[in-house]
């Protein structure tokens, strides 16, 4: 029965490349599955074909997140929106974006004289600010602004502390009906039919505690998001070039491995994932050595792996 | 030296799946080789992948033609497109391409204030009637009018009758200098010091035929096409369908394996090679018999695949 106890909270890495796409690192993309439920963030070219290699389902996700408008964070979209739409897609899905998207897919729509035969819900992005964008039952989901050539957010997952676990054997013990079991994991104490209270703490324990997961890419360093991000239990940072080619990382409003070790510290991050790297680097032990020079609780991401947080 | 008698003419497959791309068939895109001059027709999302699965040089192309603005044969060339500028492409890019392709670019672009380094022309296409649209030295391309749910257009490709092909050993023999040959594989003879005259046939004999290719996807049966594509020497044709679902295709305005069989009977085709197999079929068997039953000299499309004219 430790299913009881049992909790998910995935990031799934779909592509973790930058610009240019290469066979190792396709172009950005990721799955966040909290206990079952499924959301997406970005969706570079190719990101359905790694759906199916990965067997994911594609019907499960019902929300997306776009970081910005940059093609290797949007290209997948259209295509996995109309594999939805062939594959029968009913349920709504939902796309939070940069303003632009909309014209985009519209555009788009209107050459090819066609529709989703799904409600398309996409809530166009502006604010500089951080923001709680999305909210259910599970996840806080607010952006997180970057620096970086065009509007672009990275996006702060908080799940939201869950109900008390309630013990199995104290089930057996007091045969409690399961119609009490949502109350006492809500702090209820239990009233046996004699009378006699049981109090909740005997019957549960705390649930583990909520835990979240940033995305930040693409950006510059950009320590304004220190306190929004402090205690992430992990942290996808960009670190698209090595400290040698800092000068390509300024001009692009990229970062530095270095620099995405020196945003895990000062955010206190229990874990960094790196990724994003230039397809220049065809060996990434230097990437990852200078994360971990300042961070090393550091792990570079790689298409396909499943990080457990 | 008989690299002087070599001619080549190939096609790539690099995707012939239909809309649903799957881990087997993915999306169209095909590249010809003729002479080692590449072209491309469509791009559905992955195109620029299987380029560089299947090692082929991304700056090589100079001309793509896209047959409709239905994803699966476009969603690829804005990244491929990006690709060309993160590399350094400087060499002009031409795309034929039906009307609001550039509007798509267009909006892109907008919204990810980017720009393409190398000059992109783009010639959009709206006629119903076959058009001569692109000659170099090699080839004549001409559109092929396509019945299909929006304006869609397949390529047929014409080589140009090559140059006669010179006898090395008649090099040798008479001492022919660089300067001469030019002008003998046009046809003139060649004048000995002496003022012997050496007659143009005894020095070179007839080049290969020219050869040609016909893309048809996607498309109804349409024997409007038939003098057009008389004596192609390979003809590509969708055959989305089997007869049995041949409600499906004429609904969707594709065609059957048998009709694709059909077509090349009609036009006196040498080859033909079928594609864009709806993902409902993980047996391709009965696809290739159904064409072959009318059409013997039948192969199928695979992804990766280079046939040779």
């Amino acid at each position: 029965m430790t299913v009881f106890f049992w909790m998910k909270f995935q990031v799934h890495i779909l592509g973790c490349g930058s610009a240019l796409p290469t066979l190792l690192r396709n172009q950005s993309g990721q799955i966040i599955n909290i206990n079952e439920s499924e959301y997406m963030i970005d969706c570079g070219e190719g990101t359905q074909l790694m759906m199916r290699k990965l067997k994911k389902r594609f019907q499960k996700i019902a929300t997306i997140f776009i970081s910005h408008l940059h093609g290797d964070h949007y290209y997948g979209l259209m295509g996995y929106l109309s594999t939805l739409h062939l594959l029968g897609r009913e349920k709504e899905m939902k796309i939070f974006a940069p303003k632009g998207l909309k014209e985009i897919i519209e555009v788009h729509q209107k050459h090819s004289n066609s529709y989703f035969r799904f409600p398309l819900t996409i809530i166009e992005l502006e604010s500089p600010r951080s923001e709680l964008i999305y909210e259910d039952k599970k996840v806080n989901v607010y952006t997180v602004p970057l620096k970086h050539k065009i509007y672009c957010n990275g996006f702060l997952f908080k799940e939201k502390q869950r109900d008390r676990n309630i013990l199995p054997e104290k089930i057996k013990e007091y045969s409690i009906p399961l119609i009490e079991i949502k109350n006492i994991k809500k702090g209820d104490d239990f009233k046996l039919p004699n009378g006699q209270i049981i109090k909740n703490s005997e019957l549960t324990k705390d649930a583990p505690s909520p835990k979240s997961y940033a995305y930040c890419s693409d950006t510059s360093f950009n320590p304004d998001n220190a306190n929004l991000l402090n205690g992430v239990n992990a942290l996808y940072h960009e670190a698209t070039f090595l400290e040698k080619d800092k000068d390509r990382a300024v001009y692009t409003k990229h970062s530095t491995a270095k620099e995405a070790g020196q945003m895990a510290k000062l955010v206190n991050a229990e874990k960094l994932i790196i990724g994003h790297f230039s397809a220049r680097y065809t060996e990434f032990d230097a990437l990852i050595d200078e994360a971990k020079s300042v961070f090393p609780s550091t792990i570079a991401a790689e298409d396909g792996i499943t990080i457990e947080l």
